[in-house]
């Protein structure tokens, strides 16, 4: 089986073509977000904007990093964040406030015909840290989930595809995937 | 004349009345606001919108805070920061950069037939300081416009009216619409 992947993030795809045992296609969009900090009406929305483009069964992806001592920010918003203050200003930013805690989330929807749509969501606790590690993928050197001593961005690819929320979000879309497959 | 008004904010409404000489017709409405830090690419975004749904000639508005230290955010995405960090929570993680200095920026779109669009933009630069007079209105509590002693929360209307952002947009459309009936 093969799927469509609308993004234009190279990481998402390597990192979820390991998560997933369907070949993915990279369908290279930069779908219009949204200025929302629900991350599934974001994913909804990208969703439908990838299937009226391709007209064929197709996944997106989004994915939110809430600090708890700042709501719902930065959330889906958060590569704003990235882009202009980096991860040292967010970093910074936080350091006035003593609550460090962060929950990510990620988001994977998928339509076959553009009219059900599925979501899939994983999340992981974690704090937010001075930068460590490899900086080459959005926040990862700022996340130290719970429980671990290494950020995402120092552990090795195995060990992050074991605990990361993209794959938590994989899982459960391979699993409804598998089920579909079975009642066909 | 009368022009119709597409927000949801009764506050831009009232100010904005009291700038321009031609009469305001709300028309509320809660407008889909893309993820960016293009001001004006968000305002004829929403124009469009208004437009679609009106078909009749309509102005939309909005409003950007620029921190310098943040480079371009908040930017448009300054009401997720009201929402969720509130005044205090913005004026903390700004706590820990030097540099407070700060832009507002009020862009004004003005279409008639849903083609020729018209952008009017006002910029009056400022420091971010701790709230302070009324915080009933936007992040006006927390802006000090440069060679000014009080916060746009502490002005009367009159002063603030005379030298803010939205004064400045709704001046330059004045003058537009003014050129516009000479040549009818």
């Amino acid at each position: 089986m093969k799927l469509f992947f609308a993004t234009s993030n190279s990481n998402k795809l390597r990192e979820l073509s390991k998560l997933l045992s369907c070949s993915l296609e990279l369908f290279p969009v930069d779908l219009q977000e949204i200025q929302t900090t629900d991350l599934q009406q974001l994913v909804k929305y990208k969703l439908q904007q990838a299937f009226e483009t391709l007209q064929t069964p197709v996944i997106v992806e989004d994915t939110s990093l809430y600090f708890e001592a700042w709501n719902e920010l930065p959330g889906p918003l958060i590569k704003w964040f990235l882009e202009n203050l980096g991860l040292s200003g967010i970093v910074r930013s936080l350091s006035a406030f003593e609550n460090k805690a962060a929950q990510a989330v990620c988001c994977l929807g998928y339509t076959e015909d553009g009219k059900t749509m599925h979501f899939f969501e994983g999340t992981q606790e974690g704090t937010i840290v001075k930068p460590r590690g490899s900086l080459d993928f959005g926040w990862d050197a700022i996340f130290q989930p719970v429980g671990q001593q290494l950020t995402f961005g120092e552990m090795d690819h195995e060990l992050k595809n074991r605990i990361s929320p993209r794959a938590a979000a994989a899982l459960k879309f391979e699993n409804f995937l598998t089920l579909q497959a079975k009642q066909r």
